[in-house]
């Protein structure tokens, strides 16, 4: 099996050293955009070659796309015409790896080769970017979202499960829309809350040094998402907008009751917010 | 020399465990004031024996509060009114662990034995808390910060500076006003946005399996503190009532700044704002 992946930075370069190693793929070609970026691919040897964007489409059995949303919505298209002038074209699959689903499952919708077409999730990551954040074992009992398989050849949908489970993910199947309003609120939120942070932070503390000095444990793993980059960022919030919006008002309306019972000295009050923020124990160990 | 511990959690029962095996107590005395916790205390053997609290004050060179700051700033005084009972008080120390300062110095600034209390916080912490909480080297390599020293006896910030040395902490000398600003934005906030960040995503996902399924280690991460105990942090953020409010302004303003940009689908603004917010990335490896 030949493995193409599109983006070689923290999604598909550490996908691209399990697959290889782990013997799902036989071979993993790459594009990269960034020429600094390619080349340190290359040379830390997360795939096998760094090809031109025609080559990998046309010599890979699966392309994965992992580039932020924004440019994956442009060319999960372009992909999917070239699988239309390919001969076996219709053999060949192509997933993304992308944050949110609903807008890139919405543009191919009616694309005559929908059906290589494999919308999926998986939910790993850490605060880094570029080919140099890749790493093994990165996947390793996460969770991995599906969307809208019922859009697809089950035949491809099959062997995407294969290629998971070589990345020792769960699935889970989920509509994209119903993915969308979910991971708003169980990953969205938390990079905006942690990008506030650090903005309110930075913007107090223009000494640094008191920041460096002070920060504990807690305030480092609170604020460590705000590392997180903007290239990838922007078009998730943005095409998320609906959603990221609902939960950022309910996330505003619950600082301001901490806001309300601090400013009037309500203890009890305090207490119940804490006690009842203190039910996530349960889920989250 | 005895150390007694007054508050067997995770704070203070750490410190025992590091300040007896690190050979800076020869004897460590606890008081814990629930019943469930000193027998939990001792069976663990974090300390030499539990003890009433007149015991642990007669006996102890250097009595540790550890134990919430509403409870201490009251504890505080009793200490001092005892030490200047006792025969030779006048050499002992008292030290608090507490999270914020202002308060629990103004209330004994005018007491007559003032000169045996040295103010501290050690800058280390976990979300958990009890006597099963408690850890060796807990407070290695962190900041440990000490209030107003100058209102102490030097020999007294002398003999707590080898305890916190034992315990492998960086002394900070800062007033304690200052301190409570400082905290109020790299320590207290961080715990009030976790636990809004939980209420908010309680608060929807009525289903806790999907939080669970889909949590990813960023959630993880930023929700973390939203498991620390309401019995810590209600009198801080009581006692810290205004500075916190300050940086909470703060914050909103800042999510705000989000949510427009988000609401305008003002990309350009969105990335400015996480271009900024990745500053942190200087400050915190």
């Amino acid at each position: 099996m030949v493995v193409g992946v599109i983006g070689l930075g923290l999604i598909g370069g550490s996908m691209a050293i399990d697959l290889k190693r782990r013997g799902f793929a036989d071979r993993v070609l790459g594009v990269e955009a960034d020429t600094v970026n390619a080349a340190a691919a290359e040379k830390i040897g997360l795939v096998d070659a760094v090809v031109p964007f025609d080559n990998l489409v046309e010599e890979s059995d699966i392309v994965i796309i992992a580039v932020p949303v924004g440019t994956a919505v442009k060319m999960l298209p372009e992909i999917l015409d070239k699988f239309q002038q390919i001969e076996g074209g219709e053999k060949k699959i192509v997933i993304d790896t992308c944050s949110t689903k609903g807008q890139i499952v919405r543009c191919v919708h009616y694309h005559p080769m929908r059906k290589c077409y494999v919308a999926t999730h998986p939910m790993a990551g850490t605060e880094y970017s570029g080919p140099w954040a890749a790493m093994p074992n990165l996947y390793d009992g996460r969770a991995c979202i599906f969307a809208n398989t019922e859009e697809s050849d089950p035949k491809a949908v099959h062997i995407v499960e294969k290629l998971y489970d070589a990345l020792n993910m769960r699935p889970i199947y989920m509509n994209a829309d119903n993915h969308d309003v979910h991971t708003a609120y169980v990953s969205h939120i938390s990079h905006v809350t942690s990008f506030a942070l650090a903005l309110t932070v930075l913007d107090k503390e223009k000494d640094e040094k008191h920041i460096f000095d002070l920060a504990s444990g807690g305030f480092s793993s609170t604020v460590r998402l705000a590392k997180s980059n903007a290239d990838m960022w922007v078009p998730i919030l943005s095409q998320n907008r609906d959603n990221v919006l609902q939960v950022i008002d309910t996330y505003i309306d619950k600082m301001k009751q901490f806001r309300d019972a601090i400013d009037e000295f309500d203890e009890d009050k305090i207490r119940d917010l804490i006690s009842e923020a203190n039910r996530i124990k349960k889920i989250i160990r």
